[in-house]
């Protein structure tokens, strides 16, 4: 059971995974691709790890995801990876983009449940920088591909679910 | 009854509040939040104010929402405040953000009707501006706020209404 | 019939809407707006054209779009025009922003399907450079103005439609 959660930056994206983790009422393991590059991440990262339940087990993995997430997941546990724009931010910067290959080639074998968060970054006007068009295309290719092999998408603003594929509920 | 009408720049999110206050039948007052600082503003505030019907009173207030609100609501009367994002900018600008506190303060226990429009401003790639940043962390985190306490929000896209919460129509 | 088909950037509405004219079994002949101006151009363009059906016909037209329509449009055929948004583009910087009202003129008429792809370029902070405000502002403008004309409107993300308006197949 694989289900993707979209939205824009602060949209709540990240809680309602969180509920999401919570309802399967399995241990969680929660994989968090952030890397505390500058004092803004740091906060940032302080701020989620502090809104998450003391029950999860927390991994960091910036970039070799699918290694991590065939280590980590099992049957009756949930894997909760927050988040794949931070993730492919961190690969695109270390010119590893063989891990997209990587991850999509691992995820219809991964036994458990699944819950992915991505950004959605295409809905403003065309950046003025080549670099920040490439990000958009890639994140937005690799939203595309991870949707089509998940048995749910939500697409998430103000922390209210837009159900775009699978079970309303 | 409070309902939150979400949406891009010129997504009609304006004409469709409008229609949802002209559909309760109430005497409707109008709170617009925007401040004519420059020529752009102004013809945007003209153009804003040349399509409301002619029986709206309007009520600026570009700071205090919480007690103009609190001054206006009454059983029988339908306020619609356009937009929070404006107003939200005026607060980080003149650094009143207590005010976002009071408002959220005051929702739950205002009488009549309430129809509030935010702008949806965090689908795009990370902004380079430090500031842009953190307004777009503030809007994002009050339209959840607001979300939560709100009985209907919608988001709107060309002019079109898809509900997040609520009735369907 | 027309349907309008929106997103973000690498949304996957291009793909969508190729579903939605073969889906319709006519004749699809394809109409691109799209300018190669600089290497980045050539390549998206190259791209797209790799990922049509042999069958289709291509029509370029960067500018006279209503022209185009009206000239290839038949009953039992489908046209399919990606997209509005380079379409657009091409209009403000030749000055033929008159195109926009030839177009909302000749679309009740035209016989035959017509999809039309749009970008949503709204949902990100307020530009610093004017003329990408102004481009955002028509560009809201023109999809509302569409939709309303339309029989079937759609917001794609990650590949996967959100029906607006009209049949949810």
């Amino acid at each position: 059971m694989i289900e993707l959660v979209l939205g824009g930056a602060r949209s709540g994206k990240s809680g309602y995974a969180a509920q999401r983790a919570e309802a399967t009422r399995l241990p969680v393991v929660y994989l968090a691709t952030a890397q505390a590059l500058d004092e803004e991440m740091r906060e940032r990262i302080a701020h989620h790890r502090a809104e998450r339940p003391d029950a999860w087990r927390t991994v960091e993995e910036p970039l070799a995801l699918a290694a991590a997430l065939a280590r980590e997941a099992a049957p009756g546990r949930c894997l909760l990876v927050d988040c794949l724009t931070l993730w492919l931010s961190n690969l695109l910067l270390a010119g590893r983009e063989e891990e997209i290959e990587a991850l999509i080639a691992a995820l219809p074998a991964l036994p458990g449940a699944l819950i992915l968060v991505s950004n959605e970054v295409g809905w403003g006007i065309v950046p003025e920088n080549a670099l920040a068009r490439r990000f958009r295309d890639e994140q937005g290719r690799l939203n595309q591909r991870i949707a089509q092999l998940a048995d749910r998408v939500t697409l998430i603003a103000a922390g209210l679910p837009l159900v775009l594929k699978g079970a309303p509920r």
